[in-house]
């Protein structure tokens, strides 16, 4: 049985998603379709719209057979280290392949961009640091310092997004020595950063959350699978919201202002006295979109400042991302769903696999785990009491959900 | 100029106080009322039902010529702590006397009492250690330790909350080696813990704020000042809300869900493993008064549970309190409020005052300042977001409340 393996959101699963699963069978010829997925923080740093388990329904009831929980750890960082842990769990479930959508579609394009870094990597160092110093934000500086380096025009655009997703797959793949064979899927149409929708079937997560938030469910119909569309309709139902970040402002702000500058400035990515900033400008702020517009600077992008805002919501510390991170095997693999087929690849790979596989939360264990405790506690925190109350206590008991 | 000194909380400011406002005045012969009064949160471990600005109001309105600010390192205290902050503060302003009521009306029993427990505190101690370790709460295992020391049934009865604290007031004067005098006056009717309103004109603070929170306010027009009843309908009318520990139970609940257990026990009061029972018991709780019940144990009072929960709420660190508390001597004194007559007091005793008199908070320094700044914003953090985000910016350039 051989294994395709994707990274994910789904935030919503839509049509984009269900033609890259049919394409990454096609394309690999494989028989089973793994996805890892952001638990609860994406890495754009916001909160999953719906939970971890409506997803992963969505990803089962389109082509999915194996849907792993991406964590915290590694779901909320800038793309290096949301590819290097995506991969490392690719790697452990053992996949024969890893299929990504890029701008570019050409393969040998990301292979050889990894080849042609890897031996100009002091060069581009430099260069990098080079247009920090001139106050441009770190995805500036690294596009810049990489136009600078590579003049042929041919060469794969780094300026986009999924460019770079795929980029730091590649070179995942490498550093880890893993034996997955990348692949990659040209981009339907949408374009990542999208933000209307038109009446065509394809559309980018971007512009169907923003039609959900802006009018109401009925304008995605299209867009996506029915399931998904029913998914959402029932979450928002039962728990009487999809989450946005607005939902977990007050939060944020009593965190804030409860919280020393010192302490502020042990939080992940609280860097160059960024803890002024956000402390000076989230106390004149009535929501989170009128504390972004104040916090925002030229030097950092808008997603690197609001993870931040996360890992302050989240309470995670240098001191315990570098704990987390510092292992480049995942200490186990989180399942949350599978198909029969799924099911089937589980049983027939067993034997090669070296990390645990985990079916109940209750069984993880380390640091890791302790961290996606917390992250679970603070995603659920803006449902009602009863509801939120349950899911904390579901999310340690329940077995993954069998389509 | 003569001043008498009183330690307040006037949550709210009722007719016991006003009565006492009148006493300390008359069996002193002083011609100034100051009181101390604690600011946001109080000493058992609740917040304040309505700001420091109101309820200096009410004061000013009967017969009180200064209020100053007992600031949070020292108003959600043990008794001890609370009564060595707010002497120094009285002492610090240049009071004459202090005035306290008490369940006894005997001064010289409360001197008798400190000079001998200053002859048997060795003794005091290895009985109150002995009872301790039979699982006594500390209030139960002290006032055990002192019936099993001091026989004579004529003595202080330590057992009642006010004596206690007039006792460590007349301890910490001599201890502090203040010039001020302590007098005593006899509470009148209401006991400390009743909480019945009757048709008498006085009545508990405790059963004062149960009327308010289970019926309305009419219900104690006849046993408050006017303008203590026009004040609380006034602010209630203004925030929607008189503060209860219900409207802060989300924020504490996702402090404690988003806070691992080893920061826990930085808290200050977070003692002997109880960062444990806080978690496990808070994450099944749907409100306050439900977790408070699931928390309680019979080593610890309600009372040092609740100051718990507001140390963990505010944030409040063993090793903060501990640099904050260091200082015999208050780094500022705050004044909220005055009447002419407090106004002249100010100026008469200026030449022979050590410590600054702070007008604006802006003003104020220091570890005391930083914790106070925080405290504030905690506590507004319930309100309507206009209303806390201006109440927040007034608190820093706010003159105080001359009447």
């Amino acid at each position: 049985m051989k294994a395709v393996g994707i990274v994910v959101e789904y935030n919503p699963f839509h049509n984009g998603h269900l033609y890259q699963v049919e394409q990454a069978k096609e394309i690999t010829g494989a028989d089973v379709v793994i996805v890892v997925m952001s638990s609860s923080f994406l890495q754009r740093g916001e909160p999953a719209i719906v939970s971890k388990w409506s997803r992963t329904e969505m990803a089962l009831a389109n082509g999915v057979d194996l849907v792993l929980e991406l964590p915290y750890i590694y779901s909320t960082q800038k793309a290096e280290t949301f590819a290097n842990g995506a991969i490392a769990i690719l790697d452990a479930i053992g996949c024969d392949y890893v299929n990504f959508g890029s701008e570019s579609g050409d393969i040998l394009a990301f292979k050889q961009l990894v080849s042609f870094m890897n031996q100009h990597q002091t060069e581009f160092n430099k260069l990098v640091k080079e247009f920090t110093k001139l106050g441009y934000s770190y995805p500036r500086a690294t596009s810049s310092a990489f136009s600078k380096l590579q003049t042929d025009s041919n060469v794969l655009q780094l300026s986009e997004p999924n460019n770079i997703l795929g980029y730091h797959y590649v070179k995942a793949i490498k550093e880890q020595r893993s034996a997955i064979q990348a692949t990659t899927t040209l981009r339907r149409q949408a374009h990542y950063h999208e933000s209307t929708i038109s009446p065509h079937p394809i559309a980018s997560a971007t512009s169907i959350r923003k039609a959900i938030a802006e009018t109401d469910l009925q304008q995605i119909e299209h867009v996506v699978p029915k399931q998904t569309f029913n998914l959402l309709a029932t979450y928002k139902r039962n728990y009487l919201t999809l989450h946005t970040w607005e939902h977990y402002f007050d939060l944020l702000q009593y965190k804030v202002l409860s919280t020393n500058r010192e302490q502020l400035r042990e939080i992940y990515e609280c860097e160059e006295g960024l803890e002024y900033r956000v402390y000076e400008t989230i106390k004149k702020a009535s929501s989170f979109a009128e504390w972004m517009q104040e916090f925002k600077t030229k030097r950092y992008t808008w997603t690197r400042l609001q993870r931040l805002a996360t890992h302050i919501l989240t309470n995670t510390s240098k001191v315990e991302m570098e704990e987390a991170c510092a292992f480049v095997k995942p200490s186990y693999i989180r399942l949350l769903g599978m198909t029969r087929n799924g099911q089937t690849f589980i049983k027939k790979t067993k034997q090669h696999r070296e990390t645990p596989l985990i079916t109940k939360f209750a069984k993880a264990e380390g640091i890791q785990a302790q961290i996606e405790e917390r992250i679970t506690n603070v995603y659920l925190s803006p449902l009602q009491k009863k509801h939120q109350l349950h899911e904390m206590r579901q999310e340690f008991s329940r077995s993954p959900i069998i389509y």
